[in-house]
């Protein structure tokens, strides 16, 4: 085979991108070599950057380069009350780009699955509970995935929220907005039945 | 808006990589920070090693880092006589893979196209000219994509060939293996009945 080494070890580094396979890599990294080289360097430098200088906020365990993120150091945020708890920051960006949220949030890196050994210290718990202890709260709003992992998730935070005396609330499971209704799975469909809502005129 | 300066930037950056869309990005981005940050700094190496220092070959015009590529410096490839004319080294790649083939390579790094301005000496005709004239070739394959403009490049290039007396072929055209007859369009078809060979028992 004829492949420069660097050339074979950048298709082999860039199947490291989730979705990207042999093929796919193949082609980015003849595409960036032929048309976009400068692209290629940005491309390296802000994945250096972000690498090295991206942590954790030391309050909700989101990713930020700085000490506290944007969002918890917000006073309107604070002044707010309500806390969404999430699984993972990709949750924090989907929840944000909504715009129907105004609070702050809690992030879980993750999910309880007493199977693989992640407990209530390993998802931040611990955490969220000296929180609820020490700040006010109006509501906690738990968000994490519909899934049998995080409905565990969501039922166990919600204990702990019963125990600081913290209005605790779920996130509606139902019919996707836009979908049809015969296209859309029996859980699915029987959750959206049992969380019906009454009309009001 | 909440994201981080860092992760934006890293999440626009991925977006100069072919079919990497808003949505691709950020997901390859929060991979990569949260599963695989080592994985995604090897990538930066990578990518700052490639797009610095990945040249041109310059005999054939394929990608490599030396001053000549490991095709063209191979003796038996020499010895071979045959050279294969090819329109990116992406394609090299993909018949280097076959295993089919034993000579040396030519790339255009394009293709003859009038209406953008691309002429003979902008994809190297010179070049493989003067190749042409001083060494000694057994036969010229022109395997330039099958497309009009890259039909119109081996036709051209044919020209040069018969100006020095060195044999030209063109790869066949017809019937992918493995397709179906009735899903093949039909100037493929048509293509791969003139093309016919007589089979020899």
């Amino acid at each position: 085979m004829s492949t420069p080494l660097l050339l074979g070890s950048l298709m082999e580094a860039l199947r490291c991108l989730p979705g990207v396979g042999l093929k796919s890599a193949q082609r980015m990294a003849f595409h960036l070599l032929q048309r976009d080289r400068s692209g290629g360097m940005r491309l390296a430098q802000s994945l250096t950057q972000a690498m090295s200088n991206i942590g954790h906020c030391v309050s909700c365990r989101t990713f930020t380069e700085e000490k506290s993120c944007t969002v918890c150091v917000n006073p309107y945020r604070q002044k707010n009350g309500q806390i969404c708890v999430v699984e993972s920051p990709a949750d924090v960006h989907a929840i944000e780009q909504t715009g129907q949220f105004s609070g702050r949030y809690f992030v879980l890196m993750g999910r309880l699955s007493p199977l693989d050994g992640i407990g209530p210290t390993d998802i931040g718990l611990d955490l969220l509970a000296s929180r609820l202890a020490s700040e006010t709260f109006s509501e906690v709003i738990l968000a994490t995935n519909p899934t049998v992992e995080g409905d565990a998730t969501a039922r166990y935070i919600g204990g702990i929220c019963q125990q600081y005396r913290v209005p605790a609330s779920r996130i509606a499971h139902g019919v996707p907005v836009g979908g049809e209704l015969e296209m859309v799975d029996g859980t699915t469909l029987s959750h959206s039945l049992i969380g019906r809502q009454r009309l009001i005129y």
